[in-house]
């Protein structure tokens, strides 16, 4: 492959018969440069393919203006809303955004995390993979006072900020909405516990039953990957339940697994929301093509990866510190749609 | 903000009380420094927080093994797979992404381009914008030598390749099967005509129409931004037609658009597929819950996202020259569900 020689200063000072000197101010708009002598020195550089030299200059500055961002999987409904929401406050800021994802393996995400430090960049953004306990592969960050944000799967750490919505609350509020629809069995599909927003969701959902003096009933919590497929089994193990031993009422931790338990509940004949009302969260684009339009609750992925982001930003440019911000909690609301209302 | 001083070999040296030229070389694993000493350093690197220089090797190989993506829109389901398939191949080459949306904009796709130019990305993947009508902004590119992809949304350019789906071929399935199910008034919505995809796929309708003897009626082609107001509107259209004018069968560019039009009519009280026929474009999540599920073609994004990068990397590689390659065609497929079967 052939290459072109790289334009610099001095090709472009040669062109226009002035000094490098003054080619170097132009560009950067010094004043001491008339304004008709930046415009011509631009418009030839611009003419020649000159790039100006970012690495010479991050060596200087230390700022490569660059944010990494490790997410576990790039193609769900609620990911791509968060990097649309980064991608446009990360311009806006000057930065631009590497991505990578786990794939939902803590050694995919231990790698992403050595190539951006490697990388060098000014700042990390993390939503962990689905099995991550320790968060000691993101020390070298901590360590060289890289800023890291953790959004949505959150990890503590007294370095960081975590940008999540209240799950716990959110899950209090679809449970409570189901009980004032006259549930009294409200079944409860979660995700891994080890992750705060299942275990947020599931705390949520405990205390709405204790709060309306409902008993819990373990054989009605059940956990699962929350794919289709978790989905339909759920339906199969509702199914194969006595009938008086069945929930009134199914809380998803997610869309999907809800929309895909609700296909298979109606082809078996059984009326939603008259004999099993539905809820499920994230308020994906399927919840509200199913039918009954699917219950839910608004997860602001966009205003996520903009909170995100502008954290970063804000602490780069010394403005707030995240060491200072433990906790962002985003506002989320419950959609009530026709799977839940029994009462009209 | 402190920062702290950047790790060196010579600090490397220093803990292991040994040359600074024993550490580089252990470093590159250059066999002359044996195994043992070799996993000291590498140990001592670690610990200490020592990255490779990336920026220097990379003014010296004029690499930065970074990938740049422009995509029209961040949020959408078909983005979100050509992403996943794009990181996943990226990460197994040992290239990152960097990526940036162009937000439909034209003005924000010329910037992205400077920016990714100034990036030194070592090869550019473009989906162009709804309004590109000119690709003289990537003319820097094509001048450097630096390779570029056009996927999905292409445009043709000697130095490039587009990897696309046969979208004419795809729209030529699609009616012949509408019209061998009986339907003889088939409306088209189409996007912007200007964009490959759009004007393909209606190529594709015209030619089945033609080939089948049914006459081309202006009327029934509709073009709009294919959301989901755009799916709702072309409902009130139909709504609005005398019923001997109304199309028995309905086409669209994308499931968005074909999905919110079904809701629209269903709640009007027309029977789909009875009276009128329905069959989208992509296969999103959504064509799968709508009732009936909806007709439509599968579009590999996950594998054009793959492909994309394999055909960069391989260009930068020294295998397949660009140049050499104009056109990738993915295979795409017709996937018929219950929205547009009228025969059993």
């Amino acid at each position: 492959m052939s290459e072109e020689k790289e334009v610099t200063i001095y090709d472009i000072a040669k062109q226009l018969n002035i000094s490098a000197t003054t080619v170097s101010r132009g560009l950067k708009d010094h004043p001491t440069i008339n304004i008709k002598t930046r415009k011509k020195i631009a418009e030839t550089a611009k003419l020649l393919g000159y790039r100006s030299n970012t690495f010479a200059s991050s060596l200087r500055s230390k700022r490569t203006q660059t944010l990494g961002v490790i997410v576990p999987r790039l193609n769900s409904s609620f990911m791509s809303s968060v990097l649309a929401g980064m991608e446009n406050a990360a311009n806006k800021e000057g930065y631009n955004l590497i991505i990578a994802q786990s794939q939902e393996q803590v050694e995919k995400e231990k790698e992403n995390a050595q190539i951006m430090f490697n990388k060098r960049v000014d700042g990390l953004l993390v939503s962990l993979a689905y099995g991550t306990e320790s968060i000691q592969h993101f020390e070298v960050f901590f360590s060289k006072k890289i800023p890291v944000i953790f959004f949505d799967r959150v990890a503590a750490h007294a370095d960081s900020t975590s940008i999540i919505i209240d799950n716990y609350s959110a899950a209090y509020q679809v449970t409570k909405h189901l009980i004032s629809q006259g549930c009294k069995r409200i079944m409860h599909v979660g995700g891994n516990m080890l992750l705060n927003v299942y275990s947020e969701r599931l705390r949520g959902y405990k205390q709405a039953l204790a709060d309306h003096k409902l008993p819990f009933t373990e054989k009605l919590v059940l956990t699962g990957n929350l794919t289709e497929e978790c989905g339909a089994e759920t339906a199969q193990k509702i199914l194969k339940m006595k009938v008086k031993d069945r929930p009134d009422a199914v809380f998803c931790a997610n869309d999907t697994a809800a929309v895909y338990c609700m296909i298979a509940l109606k082809a078996a004949g059984i009326k939603i929301p008259g004999e099993i009302a539905f809820a499920g969260f994230n308020n994906d684009p399927i919840s509200r093509v199913v039918e009954p339009n699917l219950t839910t609750v608004n997860y602001p992925g966009y205003n996520m990866g903009q909170a995100a982001v502008t954290g970063i930003t804000s602490h780069l440019n010394g403005g707030t510190n995240i060491s200072d911000t433990n906790t962002i909690v985003l506002r989320s609301e419950l959609i009530v749609r026709d799977s839940s209302v029994k009462k009209k």
